[in-house]
């Protein structure tokens, strides 16, 4: 079974998932999805102008944390960004035009290091740039099709399509009609994928 | 090295960490210390005055879901509860006042799974009362201890506390200056407390 991956660029949590996925899925034989989307409209319509770690600073605190230990653990480079969050619009509308491209895993690998290793400003159309020509791709054709109106418009039905999923976070796994939430669901939703996830007897 | 075990009872995700804290404690020989405490008034210091899951249905639905393929995962019992949340002031008094019993983690695990798997309201003195009886303890003269000045001092002293160290959520789980947060990070604050934790080498 396939396994979605549901990801906003400004996610902290995100970035470990992000880096993780795609040997553990290769591991397993499970076909990866990707489904950039954006969290400001969802957060809106909760009435938050912010991330909540910014809006919760005792959260945000723990969350910095708690991200610089996983990464540790992981042996993955990681630097408190100087600016948080960072809108990941441009690059979620490159990875839209992007999603069937087989480049498109370490595109999105690519930004979060930016973002939260290299402590680059992903939010600049430039920076976004840069990633695709380090990765020896097209960057000024690759750009025009993420800002046709065509691929606008996909990456807004792609968030509606997250609303109506009931996803509330980044990153998310869809497989099958089960919902994960988080890097610490990563296994599991793989597990889902491979059909050896357990269906709870309970109804909840 | 010890490891302080922070919760209140009307949490979902501690029903799971109280049923695995102690057996995987002592497989590991990790010493447990119980911190009851309350949540409400810090969710009412974020401006909260119910559940987040209440507040944000989304992830409330999202999170009975989850919880209950994670109890299925572990071979727990699982009922969703007719009343979310129920006030675990009554059981947390009682919690604080046999903190140091041999009994304590017994009466925690039997709260939760009266809340989580048995439907009962924990909010009620007499359902508290009776979860003792069962423990085979005595429970008017344990009541009357739990309701004393003195414990319900205790108690309001603990939350302050917690408001110091930095917790915003349960389970929390505190190894020498490490705060671990939730269900999922069990088993890192166990490897902390044995010192096999990393300490990030990123000022996050």
């Amino acid at each position: 079974m396939t396994l979605s991956f549901w990801f906003e660029f400004a996610s902290t949590y995100s970035y470990p998932a992000a880096m993780r996925l795609p040997a553990l899925a290769r591991a397993r034989g499970v076909a990866v999805v990707h489904r950039p989307f954006l969290l400001a409209p969802i957060f809106k319509s909760q009435g938050w102008n912010d991330s909540p770690f910014n809006i919760y600073p005792v959260k945000g605190r723990y969350m910095w944390r708690d991200l610089a230990r996983i990464c540790e653990e992981l042996g993955l480079p990681m630097k408190h960004p100087s600016a948080f969050p960072r809108s990941g619009l441009h690059a979620a509308r490159v990875a839209t035009a992007a999603a069937n491209e087989p480049w498109v895993s370490d595109f999105v690998a690519a930004v979060y290091r930016a973002n939260f290793a290299e402590d680059r400003n992903i939010a600049e159309p430039a920076v976004v740039s840069e990633i695709l020509t380090e990765l020896g791709q097209d960057a000024p054709a690759i750009l025009e099709r993420a800002n046709a109106p065509e691929t606008k418009g996909a990456l807004r039905a792609r968030t509606e399509e997250a609303i109506a999923l009931g996803i509330f976070g980044s990153p998310s796994f869809i497989v099958g009609s089960e919902l994960f939430w988080g890097n610490d669901r990563l296994e599991t939703a793989l597990a889902w994928a491979l059909g050896s996830g357990k269906t709870p007897r309970t109804v909840a």
